[in-house]
C-alpha cells in the first residue's frame, strides 16, 4: 500500500514583492510529496528532470522518505524551469520564463515497487500524461486526486474532461472552476463539474479558503489569515499533497474524513507561503503543524 | 433595556440582471432593524423620511414590532432615494441616482423612550449624525456597533476617525478595511484599526464570509454559497441587524457569543439576496432562521 504523486519536479526562479531567487528547486510532485511525506510515509514520487538537476535537491526528496525510484534523469538534457513574478496583491503573477526541456516528451514509467498504490495524486501536468499514469496502473487505486490548471482548459480541454472522468477528486480554483463549467455560481459550477465525473470536487479560494462539494454536501474551509504572504509558490500543490497524505493516514474515504484532510492540506500550505519555495515546507516538526492544525480549529469553531 | 437602529429609511431601485424594481422600500436602517427585529423585541429606530414616504412601508416596519417613534416624517420634503444597477457578477454596482433630500439636513432626535438604550446600531450614515446619536444618549449604551463605507473614507475622513473612536464593533468590507489602514493584508490592516478605537472588528467579505478580530483573536465565519444571488441591496445592513439583534437578544459580550452573532447576521443576510429588496428580509418565519443556522453549522464543523 503506498500513496503515489506524479508531478513536476523542477527549478523555478521566483521574484515576489520580498526578494528573488535563483533556480531553486520546485514543482508540482516536489510540493504534493514533501506536503504528504508528514502525514504517510509511503510517498512516491513519478517524475522527470534532466542531468542538470541538483543532487542535493533529490536528496532533500528522498530524505523525507519519499521513493524517488520513479524519479527519471535524462543524460544529456534540462530539467523543466519556471520563472514568474508576483504582483503586489500576491494573488496575480506573471510568467517570464517556461522551458518544458525533458517534460517535452515525458514518459511516466511506473516502477514495478509502485503497483501496490491506493492513493494517486496527479499533480498539475499534461491531462494526457496524468491519464497515462491512471492506464499503468495495474489495479485501479482507491483514490485518485486530480490537480489542473487553466492553462489546460485553454489548450487541451478535451483531454482534461476525458481524464477528469477516470478521477475521484479534482481540485481547481474559483475561476478556473467557473471556466471549466461556464457558470458563475460556485454552487452551480460544482454541480456541473461533479457531474463529469468527480464525485468530489474542491474549490481553492486561496486567501478565502476552500470549498469542498459532494452531492449536495458542501463543507467551507477558512484559510489562516496571515500577516504577510512571503512567496505563494507551490502552495495549491502543497495543499493536494497534505490531503492526499491525511487521507492515504487514515484509511478511510468518507466526507468527514475529507473534510479534516483539507484543514491538513491548509495548514501545511499555510507554512508553504510563509518562506521562499521549498524553505519551509521541507523543514516542518510535527508539532509545528499540529499547532498550526490547532489554529484552524480555534479560528472556524463556534458552538450555536 | 432597547436596541436602537439609526440609519437611512429610503427608496431604493435596482437593477439586477434578473430584473428591475420602481421605487421600493430600502434604507440601512429598515434592513437593519428588520433582521434584528426576528432576534431582539425591544427594535427601536431613528431615521428620517419625507411626506411621499408610503405609510404602508412605515406599517410593514411597525408590524415587525419596531418602535417608529423616532422616525421623523419632514412635511413638503421627499424622502432618500438611491438607485443602482449590479454587474453580472453581482460583486459590483454602478450608482445610478443618490437624491439625499430630507437627509441633507438630517437632525437626529432621540425620543426619551429610547434613552433606555443598551445596545446601539449605527447604520451607514455620515460620521457626523452617528456621532451626534451617541452624544444625544444620556448614558452610554453598553454596545456600540457603527457600519460605515468607503464613500466617508473618501470625504469625511477625520469625521469617521472620531467617530470610530467612540464605538465597540466596526463593520466594514475587505476593501474598505484595506483603505482605512493602507494595509493590503487583513491581518495588519485589523492590528490598525483595532488601534484606532474599536475593540472588535469584522470585515465582511461578501461570498467568502467575514472575519472578526479581537485582540489576538480571529474567528472566520463561512458565507452560504448560493446557486442563485438575485439582489445583494441590503446585505451588509441586514448581517449588522442580526449581529447586533442576536447579542441584545443573550445579553452578554464576549468573544464567543460574538462569534455565534456573525453566524446569526450571515444566515439573515443569505436570506436577504434571495429577492428583491426587503422582500424576503421581511417574511421570515423563526423556523426557517433556526434552520439555515444548522445549515451554517453543518457546512464549516469538523472534528479533528
Amino acid at each position: 500500500m503506498s500513496l503515489v504523486v506524479i508531478g513536476t519536479v523542477a527549478f523555478d526562479a521566483i521574484e515576489t514583492p520580498f526578494g528573488k531567487t535563483d533556480k531553486i528547486l520546485g514543482g508540482a510532485a516536489t510540493y504534493a510529496s514533501l506536503a504528504a511525506s508528514y502525514l504517510y510515509k509511503k510517498t512516491k514520487i513519478v517524475a522527470v528532470v534532466g542531468d542538470d538537476f541538483h543532487k542535493e535537491d533529490i536528496k532533500e526528496i528522498a530524505d523525507h522518505g519519499i521513493n524517488v525510484e520513479g524519479l527519471q534523469i535524462k543524460a544529456g538534457e534540462k530539467s523543466f524551469f519556471w520563472s514568474g513574478k508576483y504582483h503586489n496583491d500576491m494573488n496575480s503573477r506573471d510568467t517570464l520564463v517556461t522551458e518544458l526541456n525533458v517534460l517535452a516528451d515525458f514518459d511516466p514509467i511506473i516502477p514495478e515497487s509502485y503497483q501496490d498504490c491506493e492513493y494517486l495524486m496527479l499533480g498539475n501536468l499534461t491531462p494526457q500524461i496524468q491519464q497515462t499514469v491512471i492506464k499503468r496502473m495495474h489495479k485501479r487505486p482507491k483514490l485518485i486526486v486530480m490537480d489542473t490548471m487553466n492553462f489546460w482548459m485553454d489548450i487541451a480541454m478535451d483531454d482534461l474532461l476525458e481524464t477528469i472522468k477516470l478521477v475521484d477528486v479534482l481540485t481547481i480554483n474559483d475561476a478556473e472552476a467557473r471556466q471549466l463549467s461556464g457558470e458563475y455560481s460556485l454552487v452551480k459550477a460544482a454541480k456541473k463539474i461533479l457531474g463529469m465525473g468527480p464525485k468530489f470536487l474542491i474549490i481553492k479560494k486561496g486567501e478565502h479558503g476552500a470549498l469542498l462539494f459532494h452531492g449536495d454536501q458542501i463543507f467551507s474551509a477558512p484559510a489562516l489569515p496571515l500577516a504577510e504572504v512571503f512567496d505563494p509558490t507551490g502552495a495549491g500543490d502543497t495543499f493536494a499533497g497534505g490531503f492526499i497524505g491525511y487521507l492515504a493516514k487514515v484509511g478511510t474515504i468518507n466526507f468527514s474524513n475529507m473534510k479534516n484532510a483539507i484543514i491538513f492540506g491548509s495548514a501545511l500550505a499555510s507554512f508553504c507561503v510563509e518562506k521562499f519555495g521549498t524553505e519551509k515546507i521541507k523543514n516542518l516538526s510535527q508539532d509545528e503543524i499540529a499547532s498550526r492544525v490547532k489554529e484552524f480549529v480555534s479560528l472556524s469553531s463556534f458552538t450555536i
